[in-house]
C-alpha cells in the first residue's frame, strides 16, 4: 500500500469507485475492515488509502463507528427500500411471492458487493450501542421476513421453528463470498430464494411461478446490478 | 475482569471449565477472542484470565495463532469424527440418513459452545497460511456435505447450485448463537437438518424416518451433550 504524509494535498485523480469523496472513503474503508480487520485499521491508514488527509476526513466521518455504522447500513437499506416498494405492489404480492423476490434481491446485495461487509455483522466491536440504529434496521428486516415466513408456515404445516431460517439462509450468503467468487453470483441468489421457500415446506411445483413473479419485482423495483436475475 | 501481575502465582482453584491448564487456556481464549475481538486481545490478557503467568501460557501454545488455530479445530473435529463413526456403521445409512445426522449434529456443536466460536470463521486474520491445517479440515468437512447433498440431488432432480446450501444453512447457526440464546437448541440442530434435505427437494413424507434414524446415532456416535436431540 501507498502511503502518505498527513499533511500531503488530495490527489487529483479519484483511486476509488464513487462519484463523492464520503463514497470513496466508505469503499476504502469496507476494504480495509474486510481485509486487515476492523480493530488494526486507523482512520490514518483509510484516509491514505483515498488519497486524502487525515483532517479531511474527520469532515465526513467523526469517528471510526461512524464509518462502520455507514458501512453496515449500505448492507440494510437497499433491501428495505425493496420491501417497501414490494409492499405498496399492486396488486399485493403473496407471501410467499414476496418472501422470494425478498431473499433474492437480498442475497445478490451480499454477493455482489464490492467488499465483504456482512462479515462485518460478527465482530465483537458491533455489540456497541453506537450502532444501535443499525441493529434495529437489521431486526426490522429480520422480523419482515419472519412476517413473511410465518405467514407461509400456516400454509403448509411446517414446524414454526423453521421461521427464522429464510433470513439466515440469505445471510449465510456471507460466507459464501468469502470463499473463491462463484461463477454466476446472480443465479446463486435465485437459488436460495427457492431454497428459502423449500425450507417453510413450499413444494417444488409452486417455485417456478414464484420465480416468474421475482423477476417482475425485481426488473420493476431491483436496481440494475441486481436486474438480470 | 480480575487482573493479576504476570510475576503472580498460579492460583490454586481453577475458574474456567476444563481438567487441564490446556483446556483453561482455550477457554479464555475463546471468551476473549469472540468478545473483545482477536486482534484486541494479548496472550497477556489470556494468562491474566486463567491467573497464570505469561511464562506458563507459551509452555502450551507458543503464539496466538497457534491458539486461534487450536480453538478452530473444535469446531470441527468432533464433526468430523461423528462423521467417520457414520460411515462404518453397519448397515451403512443412505445420503438422506447421513446429511440429516450430520447436520443435526454439527448443528447442535455450534449452538452448544460456550463462546462462538464459529464466529471467528470470517476473521481476516484466518486466511494466514498459519492456519492452513484448520482450513484443509473444515473444507474437508464441507466437501462430505456436498458429495452427500449431490447423492440427494440425483434424486430429487433439483438445480445443483442447491448442492453448497445444507453446509452453509448448518454454518447460518453461528450467527443464530449471536442473538439472544434460543429456549431450546437442540430441537433447533433438529429443525436445521429437516431444513438441509428440503433445500435439496426431500419431501415431507421422508422427514420422520430420518429423524428417526438420526436420533439412533446420535445415541450411538454422539457426545453426551448432544444425545438428547
Amino acid at each position: 500500500m501507498e502511503t502518505t504524509r498527513a499533511g500531503r494535498p488530495r490527489l487529483t485523480e479519484r483511486r476509488r469507485p464513487g462519484t463523492t469523496a464520503r463514497e470513496e472513503i466508505l469503499d476504502a474503508a469496507g476494504e480495509l475492515f474486510t481485509t486487515r480487520g476492523y480493530a488494526s485499521t486507523s482512520t490514518r491508514a483509510i484516509a491514505e488509502a483515498v488519497g486524502i488527509r487525515q483532517a479531511s476526513l474527520y469532515h465526513y466521518f467523526k469517528t471510526k463507528d461512524e464509518l462502520l455504522s455507514a458501512l453496515l447500513h449500505q448492507t440494510v437499506t437497499p433491501t428495505l427500500t425493496f420491501l417497501s416498494a414490494l409492499q405498496r405492489a399492486d396488486p399485493e404480492p403473496a407471501a410467499a411471492q414476496c418472501l422470494h423476490a425478498l431473499a433474492a434481491f437480498d442475497g445478490a446485495q451480499l454477493l455482489t458487493s464490492r467488499w465483504n461487509l456482512g462479515a462485518l455483522y460478527l465482530l465483537p466491536e458491533l455489540r456497541e450501542a453506537r450502532l444501535a440504529t443499525f441493529w434495529t434496521e437489521r431486526e426490522r428486516l429480520r422480523l419482515a421476513y419472519l412476517d413473511l415466513s410465518r405467514s407461509i408456515l400456516t400454509t403448509t404445516g411446517v414446524a414454526d421453528d423453521a421461521a427464522d431460517l429464510p433470513f439466515r439462509l440469505v445471510e449465510s450468503l456471507v460466507n459464501m463470498w468469502s470463499q473463491p467468487p462463484q461463477p454466476d453470483h446472480a443465479t446463486l441468489a435465485g437459488h436460495v430464494a427457492d431454497a428459502c421457500l423449500r425450507v417453510l415446506g413450499v413444494i417444488d411445483g409452486a417455485l417456478p411461478a414464484l420465480r416468474t413473479s421475482t423477476h417482475h419485482y425485481l426488473a420493476h423495483f431491483g436496481p440494475a446490478r441486481v436486474g438480470h436475475l
